[in-house]
């Protein structure tokens, strides 16, 4: 019998932002484990499943549930918000399968509408050219190597999103990391934040860089600095794709 | 009475790969408009549609066709493969609309999925943390900026995502990029692509940069790079969410 863990992105949380074959492979298993509020986002949609949660912290323990799950012939949807892979537990999941000895249980990733590609569709058109994605959450990665990529992206004059701009412990951090991309880049520079994507009291903002640092945001925030190209078109954050209009000037 | 364009991802290929709001937002058109190998993806899907295409080449004319559209009275979609926000049709129709004057038109992007995650989810992990994606594409951008942004992802330690790696008309793109890369990676770095993402004939592989140098891909295929910490696992490239190893060690 096949014994098989989904890695399911449920998108940023509306259920009709999940792709339809998220919602098949979800009718699929028998069990689905997530962070508590993630299942909260989906139950109603999926009666008669086994759902089981574990806190945010406890991702390893999570992931050993679900191979354990799936080992005893359980099918087993183990569910993130946004994309399981990116800054999700698709990546968790193969190292504690290979770690913890579960080879026996298959692995399918499947994709989901990530909150930069979400918030970049309610401010306008910001990451329609090249773009970096970083995370500014210091929990599992020291603080110089984010300020580094912070650096190093606004020297390729990357459209640049980021994720955790801040949280209780870190609430400084968002201004950090703008005061460091403002070595680089204009105080201009056209900037958008999202709250709560396709949750309710979603609300979107466009501004500058220089004011963003000014700004308080939250861990349900997704921050968007354009590149150099960025322009506000109506109510729209807009990155031009390529230079057209160097070209054309 | 409301005069509407949906730019609507409609994700890497796969009909099961759309987002329920995305296939809600096309059975509520009247009009879908995309380039024709994407209209052919999701046809049969859609009966009773008038479906309109323009070449590849023709983009201005198609977001103008489907704004026409739109002002006539037809709510429209315009349909992207992949994200609509991601080398997509979204920043273009905002252009379009307040260039021409289409203010009374009301655009809303429905994100996809794009194939920088959809490709992920097939070779394992390899986005899980921070990363870039670039265009190899010169039809738009200077070769020097795209040179630029590849060195600047390199110095960050970011994954890569590449778009675009080449064409017939630009066959070593690929083998160029990864020259520069090696200025600042390991030749072993981990590495993978993806071809026909969700389509039939769909091919994973992981590799090396040093190898990756000498592959050649097609216009149809997605390629990644690894961050220092990338590792295959099993068969998957997984990058590790943050440096969890390098403290533990």
């Amino acid at each position: 019998m096949k014994k098989k863990v989904y890695v399911i992105g449920i998108g940023p949380g509306a259920y009709e932002e999940m792709t339809i074959r998220a919602v098949r492979a979800m009718e699929s298993c028998e069990v689905i484990i997530g962070y508590t509020v993630y299942v909260d986002l989906v139950k109603e949609q999926f009666p008669g499943k086994t759902f089981l949660t574990t806190p945010m912290t406890k991702e390893v323990e999570r992931c050993e549930m679900a191979l354990r799950e799936a080992r005893e012939g359980r099918t087993t949807a183990m569910i993130c918000s946004g994309d399981a892979g990116v800054y999700g537990m698709a990546g968790l999941m193969h190292e504690i399968r290979n770690e913890r000895g579960y080879s026996e249980v298959e692995i399918e990733v499947v994709p989901g509408i990530t909150a930069a590609t979400a918030g970049a569709a309610i401010l306008g058109a910001p990451l329609i050219h090249d773009f970096a994605v970083i995370s500014l959450s210091d929990l599992l990665t020291p603080w110089e190597k984010i300020e580094e990529r912070l650096r190093s992206a606004a020297k390729g004059d990357f459209a640049i999103c980021l994720y955790n701009p801040s949280s209780r412990k870190r609430k400084d951090y968002l201004r950090r990391a703008c005061e460091i991309l403002l070595e680089y880049q204009s105080p201009d520079t056209v900037c958008g934040y999202v709250r709560q994507i396709a949750r309710d009291g979603q609300e979107k903002h466009v501004t500058t860089l220089g004011r963003l640092k000014e700004t308080g945001t939250d861990m349900f925030t997704t921050v968007f600095i354009g590149n150099s190209q960025t322009r506000v078109i109506g109510e729209a954050m807009v990155t031009p794709r390529g230079y057209r209009y160097e070209k054309e000037d």
